[in-house]
């Protein structure tokens, strides 16, 4: 391994320049004009992957946008780690507010600026210099079987990958999978991630006037949708933050006393992480602590409202539709798809007089939790404390990654989340970056991974 | 009189092309960026003012935009009519559902479209013209001493008006006021309105994290600037539609049993005038008819929302800020100071925890209400049925026109509201129209009031 080291070690800024020609380029899955941008994304990586597989890189194309699949099949009797990543990214805006922009990649105290840096561009390439940093030193060759798929639709909720996957079940089928798409407890923290929540996520639309009409001569006459559309969306929680939604918590899994003990054993600092987002006070769900509601409790967040008049200075009209994107995290064993109904159902009965209410289901991703006694975690930690020199924690993401659930779901196979980035990069945010320590400290952690998933038993 | 009408009959057309050359002009009081095509409205309506007073045209400058006035003195002993109008116009979004562009004016079925036809310049060109008839036939004379002021910002709350009014007290003294900016109860009824509700213009502002955030990463554990937003607009208004502002309703004046038995004798029909904007129902506070709470209670209205995500497709975030434009209309005897005081204390009372609520008082207007037992409203009415061969009925606006109770308390003449509109021509919304029989009988119905005002007292 030490041969393996010195090559990450000395091709240290090498590898953060070709991460940024990566980086620059716009793979915003969101929106329908960046597709050629997705595209050039994949073909970019596949190029990339071709330094140690050049015959075994494939463009895996999809009903939306492709995903690129590479493979190191040599080490017969060996385990096979599938490693998964993806390639698209969030949008932009606001603009206004990224002090460098968004995909010209810039250097500024140790950290490197840039949307998609830290989700999910970075934590890739720390696989891809991990493996190339075998195959160019020593033996040339890995210590394990190794496949990596890197999606091109995460960022829309995955959305083709449940396709993908039955389509290419084969291709992907592997002992182990390996994930790195979140962030560690904090700076020096190596961290395993255990447990992901779901997603639901819906669109609300209330309509009424055919069009916008004048305040004056309708208004105190008729409903107006976007009066309408504030009562519905105040309804959907009660004032102390809870879900307001009959039913919404009935799977929710209560979480042990041994759980609390875990999580509170990790020191979180409320102060530390407010003042990361600015926001001035933890808020949420009675009975929990911040942790707790993040990562064990669901929650409901408008993402978007939109209605009327948004310009600058008084227009006085009715809108003729306002409406708003709502997301609901969830966490075992709610189920998207019930959840959907429950949201729908209770939309409807709460919908005012004098306004049609829509409600759309736009996408859903189920919850996570790791069967941490697998033989594999302890391996994990091990290999993450090796390059970190620090005993690694298991914690858990509020976040959703579809990935894992589908592929947990599908093989049965054990899942690690071994991830790079830190919690207040500002993922999906304007100003996303990377710590340059934790890329390079990250490539290190998944060559040990390597290195030590080759004792365990393989081929099966 | 027959030479003067005559003269409108044979000169119909071209007035129409005339209308048709001044609406090209986006007189956006609204948006900074049309600020010139505001002057250049109020230099071309100075020009058509000197076909009747070459010498007696003046733009007068202010904080904002600028008005023009205009006057014909040759008539003493003769009574002094002030008319009243404004250049500016509304917005035009959103764009997309005008059938055709709102400053390319165009006929259709007897209608002219485009910004502004009937939101008022329409209205301004029915007294242009009248003006005109009479100085181009017959003794080349008006019967009164007419003056004419036309604004350029009734749009914006005519924020600069109280201060005009004061510059040029001297300039604008007459024995009455005529306003022509409002709309008929219905084709072919001549209608006098005697009554306006008044304006308390609002933006709240929601504040939570410093930029957006991962809705995984935060979602129930901060509070959410949306959800809030939503709360709080929620609690301005009870389920039934009547607002929850504490002392709100204290000032307005109950309707006496006279007032509702003359409004039910309009005979208005709430299905028709629901047809026209498309709502589904008539939906307001309990106890009153339609035309009884858009003539004669208060109301609250969110004229935009906005927040967060609003493009397509599903971004996962908690805006840093929500906001929301709300507009009151207010009746006698309501002062929007004082709607505005209460205003700002609930929305501070009721904000909720997590977030930083801030309030902005826009503008306000007074309500109005007419004192129609002076003879010159007997006066108005007799003139308006001579074009028209109808009865003319008093009516009232669900709108706002500052000017009127500000020249109302100013001088205390009698204010005259006799508006060529329907209620149906889209003032504020896509697709705005005057009728052009309407333009037509309008600028006859001016000319007669011209007439029959030479019957009373003047130069008091």
């Amino acid at each position: 391994m030490r041969e393996v080291m010195a090559y990450i070690d000395a091709h240290r800024d090498r590898f953060v320049r070709e991460l940024i020609e990566w980086v620059k380029i716009p793979s915003i899955s969101d929106l329908p004009e960046h597709a050629p941008d997705v595209l050039r994304s994949a073909q970019h990586l596949a190029g990339e992957f071709k330094r140690w597989a050049p015959d075994q890189v494939r463009i895996l194309p999809t009903e939306g946008h492709p995903a690129v699949y590479a493979e190191w099949l040599h080490a017969p009797g060996k385990p096979t780690l599938l490693v998964y990543g993806h390639h698209d990214v969030q949008p932009v805006d606001p603009l206004n507010e990224w002090l460098s922009p968004p995909f010209e990649p810039e250097i500024r105290d140790g950290q490197l600026y840039g949307r998609g840096t830290v989700d999910d561009k970075g934590q890739v390439f720390v696989h891809a210099k991990a493996i190339e940093a075998f195959v160019q030193t020593g033996a040339h060759r890995l210590p394990i079987n190794l496949k990596i798929i890197v999606e091109g639709e995460e960022e829309i909720a995955s959305c083709n990958l449940g396709q993908l996957l039955i389509d290419h079940a084969k291709l992907l089928e592997a002992d182990y999978v390996c994930v790195s798409d979140t962030a560690m407890f904090g700076r020096g923290t190596p961290s395993l991630c255990v447990g992901l929540r779901g997603l639901a996520y819906f669109e609300i639309t209330v309509r009424g006037p055919r069009s916008d009409v004048h305040s004056g001569s309708f208004g105190g006459a008729i409903a107006n949708p976007a009066n309408a559309l504030a009562r519905v969306v105040a309804s959907l929680q009660n004032e102390d933050g809870s879900v307001a939604i009959p039913g919404f918590y009935d799977r929710v899994r209560a979480l042990t006393s041994e759980e609390r003990k875990q999580i509170a054993a990790l020191g979180h600092d409320d102060a530390e992480w407010l003042a990361a987002s600015g926001a001035p006070l933890a808020f949420g769900e009675p009975g929990y602590s911040t942790l707790e509601r993040l990562w064990t409790r669901p929650s409901l967040d408008v993402c978007g409202l939109t209605g009327g008049f948004q310009g600058p200075g008084s227009k006085t009209i009715i809108p003729a539709v306002a409406s708003a994107k709502v997301s609901c995290r969830l966490v075992p064993d709610q189920v998207p798809s019930e959840i959907a109904r429950l949201f729908e159902a209770y939309v409807q009965s709460i919908a005012p007089r004098g306004v049609q209410v829509e409600v759309t289901f736009v996408s859903g991703a189920h919850p996570y939790l790791a069967p941490t006694t697998h033989p594999v975690f302890a391996k994990a930690q091990r290999a993450f404390s090796r390059a970190f020199g620090k005993p690694t924690v298991f914690i858990r993401e509020g976040g959703t990654i579809p990935f894992v659930r589908t592929i947990a779901d599908m093989t049965g196979k054990p899942c690690l989340l071994m991830g790079f980035g830190l919690p207040d990069e500002n993922a999906h945010a304007p100003n996303e970056r990377l710590m340059l320590e934790n890329f390079h400290l990250g490539t290190k952690s998944a060559a040990y991974l390597y290195d030590e998933l080759a004792t365990l038993d393989g081929g099966g």
